[in-house]
């Protein structure tokens, strides 16, 4: 029998509220560098630390597999219980999401960028020369202006930053994934999307309206003295997720800033509440909907954001306006509460990592492994031990008392 | 290659002796109102503490998948080393094994109790108003006296405690699951047994044997005031479970007092030695059978029970009772010793819980974790980490020098 399906059998809906907050790349490494100091360890932290003094279950998670350093999307698809290697989305599919697009069922997304080809249309410079954002927004209009249709498959076009931008087919029995334009390497031609499956109709569809685009765009932007070409690469449609809903039995929403998170929530069918920008307003927030869903998702990007700028005193800052605003959540506590991150993004990297990331659960039954703090060190000492992410919701469910006994 | 067949291939025999102690639900959890202790940290426990000084390997064990509270049966099929999802045992087994019947192979066995039944044969009261055992055990004479048989079907009753009993199907090609005659809920009446595989013919014979125990066991009893009819449940075969003995080459022995766990080891094939009522007679009788086995299975219950009680100084002393008679065990020290539960029982939580339970290994070569106690807290400190409770056993035979070398 597979394990889903136990727990599947084995769920009881419940009353009960749970909240996940996500340090965005919270997980650090201490180095001389730092003073043998986290961020997490060197930030000034009395809400949290009293929280744990509450009593909390503390480990690390393991965000996909031994030493793979996710994605956001992996890392919060493992959050929300998904296995990010049996639940893969494609590139396009994020960066769609990522720059705020809704997909419908059916759309296939593709993550594309400018690129300057020869006159024999050999690619010359992938990326355009990072062609500003603007200029990648002016090229972007202009080809949207142009191409509405590709036969009867519609066309979306959004600019990304720089040379990045995305293209959305929508229409009828579309779906992909399909092999990329971008030859991958300069001195080549563009390549043609083909079906990774040559035997579906639906990807062979899609790849003639691939090639139709390119050729009605490329004309478009010939004359531009950069970037007069473009490749295209992880095309697909967005995959079949099971809705959260259904698979836990929570009604989830979404509380988050940055238009990826909340892409990722919409994935697997989360409620996207709209409208705070700070992490006291969206605990404010919280509050206000307590009554209105069982489970919320709340993200705090600045963690990983000064991860990646390799910033420790902003990043130890940042866990800092986390704690500040704690207490905001607690006045109404959840019956279940888990902090943690998606991943590491440690400052001495900048970059997100394999770290296995600190997490907690505070519940009437989480009992207390006796730590003063909520730090890497510290969790290396707690119950929970180190798992994978992908169990932690798991987790969340038995402290929420949502599993039946298994067996007599 | 299946990990199974890997350890099958690798296991030596030897002449080594194990000892697994179960505590039945001895791990629990630190909570502000037990003064931050678990009932083992609180327990005096000078003989155990003297173990662990002589150096003990401690971890803490996942009895089934994380988040899953595990019954007793899927808790100790784990720590026979059986995958408790693979090898599902039905409810009408467990309990039929609880009351102490045999089960012989083919056999199919039935959770039943009795309920009241309107002139309409619809279900007012599933427990019959939970009739006392007396009125349970008349009941059952009564059904054993008039139906011996159902074609060439026997049939065997057995009462239990309130309105609960147990019927057993024996006969030749029988098979469970069937669906329940339970409509699990009052104001609809009866349902039939179906078979779960409309396919199996031997599922199909066992749903027409209880349908005519049905039919000729309702009359028996339509008289009586309060409990006139009865629900089944659970209605399944002992399911195939390898051979103890043959899948670790250790003829194994079973001390235990309650007769679910005699029946859980006796459906892996262990040798059940009765007499012993008392965990220092069950120690005693082990230094008698010391020569006899190479695998001692011995069970305590009432860390478990008082646990369910919710009686953290009953469960306390349970422990201390435990610690008491652990020197007659170690007159003649097993070459390996484990001590450990089948599950957390916490008391807050007054039942089963998913908290991994705490374990020691003790032998020439388990070396020492440099803890003082064997304890929840102490336990996440340990070299063994946190693991799934079905490795518990090849932990063993490792440590009784069981397994070849893995490659050159």
């Amino acid at each position: 029998m597979n394990l889903d399906t136990l727990y599947s059998e084995l769920t009881l809906k419940t009353s009960a509220k749970i909240a996940l907050v996500v340090l965005d790349g919270v997980g650090d490494i201490a180095t001389k560098e730092n003073g043998e100091m986290t961020p997490l360890e060197a930030a000034r932290t009395p809400n949290l630390d009293a929280l744990v003094g509450q009593g909390v279950a503390q480990g690390r998670m393991i965000p996909v597999a031994p030493g793979i350093t996710p994605g956001s999307g992996p890392g919060h698809l493992a959050l929300f219980g998904y296995d990010p290697i049996e639940f893969q989305v494609g590139r396009g599919v994020i960066e769609a999401l990522g720059l705020g697009l809704e997909l419908k069922p059916g759309d296939v997304a593709a993550r594309a960028n400018f690129c300057t080809l020869d006159k024999n249309g050999v690619v010359t410079d992938r990326r355009a020369g990072r062609i500003p954002t603007e200029v990648c927004q002016e090229l972007c209009d202009k080809l949207a202006k142009k191409i509405k249709k590709v036969g009867d498959v519609e066309v979306i076009i959004k600019a990304g930053k720089e040379h990045r931008f995305v293209v959305i087919f929508r229409g009828k029995g579309l779906e992909g994934p399909l092999t990329a334009t971008d030859p991958n390497r300069e001195g080549l031609k563009l390549l043609e999307a083909r079906p990774e499956n040559a035997k579906s109709l639906a990807q062979k569809k899609a790849a003639k309206a691939v090639a139709e685009f390119v050729k009605a765009a490329l004309p478009v932007i010939a004359s531009h003295p950069k970037a007069n070409g473009f490749l295209m690469r992880g095309i697909a449609h967005q995959p079949h997720i099971p809705l959260f809903q259904d698979r836990y039995l929570l009604k989830p929403a979404c509380l988050a800033v940055y238009p990826m998170y909340k892409g990722l929530a919409q994935l697997v069918g989360m409620t996207k509440i709209e409208g705070p920008q700070t992490i006291a307003q969206q605990f404010e927030r919280y509050l206000a909907e307590y009554a209105n869903y069982d489970f919320f998702f709340i993200h705090f990007k600045y963690t990983d954001k000064y991860g990646e700028d390799g910033n420790f005193e902003a990043k130890k800052k940042a866990v800092e306006e986390f704690d500040a605003a704690l207490p905001i959540l607690l006045k109404k506590k959840p019956d279940v509460l888990a902090i943690t991150g998606d991943h590491s993004t440690p400052c001495p990297m900048k970059g997100h990592s394999w770290h296995p990331q600190p997490v907690l659960i505070h519940s009437a039954c989480s009992g207390s492994d006796k730590l003063d703090r909520f730090t890497e060190t510290g969790a290396n000492l707690g119950s929970l031990g180190v798992f994978e992410a992908k169990y932690l919701i798991r987790y969340l469910q038995a402290h929420a008392r949502m599993f039946d006994k298994f067996g007599a």
